[in-house]
């Protein structure tokens, strides 16, 4: 067995888990934690993989969470090592996944080994939340999980996920919050015709302009104190036939929203409605809810997080709610203490990624300090 | 050999020439034609079918114009009967081409015979500029004719092109003209990036909404006595990869002016510029010329047709330049008056294509009359 962080990470990285495809990280997991007393649950849904794995049966609970899945490798010609080879280089770990997030798995591992193996008559419980499928639809990991755990109402007190949070250097960001989600999916009805008879076609793009010109111009809000201003944006866009002297009969346009807390989903459904009314358009509009913003302003969580990384890593660490979505909103509405920490994003999602070994073992001694200042 | 011009329009519709093929149809023109005492120049560009044909050395020099080629059949369920099979039924020819414009060619051809046949000794000459990649690129059809013509000084006084003019009951709506055509392809370049950063971004549909808008909004000119006023119509936009949380990097955007003689092409250039340029986009933009707007006001080609029609089919016609382009923008900078004159064209392009068979002799004694207003 192998028992030491960059042994396990590089186990991990070694099993090509594109989502949803587990490819046996989850057993590789369970197999570690069994030993040190951990009751497991497989939780397979669909095509997806998940675990919860705990320690204890009373309160507080503590919980890592986390996926095993990873992005694809993207063009392969591009990689200087063979992407689901963990390879050390320079200091460094490469391979699909070393720092989103199967080096954060392998510090959470160890960090607990070590953890029980000092204190083992510990307060509470320690649990794993662990998916193949957050880089995916995310319909069948985390948030089944969770409702799982709802309707037995089991509870987290704190959830640490291993999201590589940190930007230049290990712990110097750990996220407590992350904006809102929603999506919407506009289609401007117009009448189609030809370009030499306009007085007999109505066209979606002429009259749409203005509205999504108007649209992209709003201060939707100032943000606050934990969360940067709202942002839309348009990602796709698109009419006409591909023919030049058609007029399109409808335009269809894709945005999205990511918002404060100073807002709600249905204030900001309701202020693009009334844009697009009053532009007089003649539009069907449907949202995908992505999201709501949570937000872990204070606590024992965030405490024990920053004086962890203070003591181990040697920085004063921020707080931040910048950047995209992760499963800590399915876990946040739970009433659970979300944080996120885990190591450098820089390479995530793109060729070569890499993690700095010494790195991973800073984040398992991070994460050791955490469970020591919670549960002793 | 067919002789009546039903029976010439039958034939015609019965050979499969989707642009650019002529399917023989040229061929059986000729074979009308040569007897007559024409002069045969078959002139093939490329994949494209062109027929010069010509009775008489001298001016003035009367031709009829048209194309032999027609659009694709379209869905074959919704057609009633077989589209290449000409099919009468309760007094009307159905057939693709039987409006545009293969009932036209066998009405010019039996006109001209029935001339020839009463005045053998005309003034002038006749020609027929027949080609089939009218309804296609139109590269290797007209314009290559009429290069050919001008490069040997062959000039035409008079162009009837036999494209279906009429609107609800034929000879009410004779074109004298058409407006230009100009074809702007615009790419808006900004910076990709993801939904969750947009600092990092520059979203180019943003940027591009406002200049957009405001090009739909403008008034070009009020158009003049024979022009409608210009029209500008965006036909394709688009940006996007399809992901939900990617910020586009560049949006494309096609769009086409269709313009009066009040306005250049070069200033309808400019101005677009104009506006891209003062609302600082950062942008490439192609252009496609498709037509200089020609116009014949008045002369003895319109006041012949006028009264050719008032004299058969008892009604006053309404000179018009609205509508499509037509091979006209071809002939016209040669310094010859064109007129554009021919069947309903409620049907064209459709399923189900089809033509009253009493338009036709009306037409054919309609052309005939011209022949002998202009040449006797
Ligand atoms: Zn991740
Ligand atoms: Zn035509």
């Amino acid at each position: 067995m192998q028992n030491d962080v960059l042994a396990l990470a590089k186990a991990l990285i070694n099993r090509d888990s594109v989502t949803p495809n587990d490819a046996g990280c989850q057993t590789l997991m369970a197999e570690f934690l069994r030993p040190l007393g951990f009751d497991i649950e497989m939780l397979p849904f669909e095509d997806t993989q998940n675990m919860w794995a705990r320690k204890g049966k009373n309160g507080p609970l503590f919980c890592f969470a986390g996926h095993t899945d990873v992005v694809p490798a993207g063009p392969l010609n591009q990689w200087h090592t063979p992407p689901f080879k963990a390879t050390e280089k320079d200091g460094y770990l490469y391979g699909r996944g070393a720092a989103d997030m199967k080096g954060s798995l392998a510090a959470m591992l160890v960090a607990t080994r070590n953890f029980i193996d000092k204190h083992p008559h510990h307060d509470g419980s320690i649990a794993f939340l662990i998916t193949s499928d957050e880089e995916g639809p995310f319909i069948n990991g985390t948030t089944r999980v969770v409702d799982t755990l709802e309707a037995r109402n089991e509870k987290m007190t704190w959830c640490l996920v291993g999201e590589p949070s940190s930007t230049s250097e290990v712990g110097d960001v750990v996220k407590n919050g992350r904006r809102g989600s929603l999506t919407g999916h506009l289609t401007v009805k117009g009448i189609q015709g030809h370009v030499a008879y306009p007085h007999l076609a109505r066209n979606p793009v002429h009259e749409a302009a203005p509205a999504l010109a108007e649209l992209a111009a709003i201060k939707w809000d100032n943000g606050n104190t934990y969360f940067p201003p709202t942002s839309f944006q348009i990602s796709n866009i698109s009419a006409g036939t591909g023919a030049g002297n058609v007029i399109p009969g409808t335009l269809s346009v894709q945005f999205n929203f990511r918002f404060s807390t100073e807002l709600t989903d249905r204030q900001l459904i309701e202020k693009t409605r009334q844009i697009l009314d009053r532009h007089q358009l003649d539009y069907d509009l449907d949202w995908t809810f992505n999201g709501q913003p949570f937000l872990t302003d204070s606590g024992e969580l965030v405490e024990a997080t920053r004086t962890a990384i203070e003591t181990v890593c040697g920085r004063r660490t921020e707080l931040s709610t910048a950047g995209g979505t992760s499963d800590g909103r399915f876990i946040a509405p739970t009433g659970a203490q979300v944080i996120e920490l885990g190591p450098v994003n820089a390479t995530i999602h793109k060729v070569n990624e890499c993690v700095k070994i010494d790195d991973l073992y800073k984040l398992a001694d991070t994460y050791q300090a955490i469970l020591a200042r919670l549960l002793c």
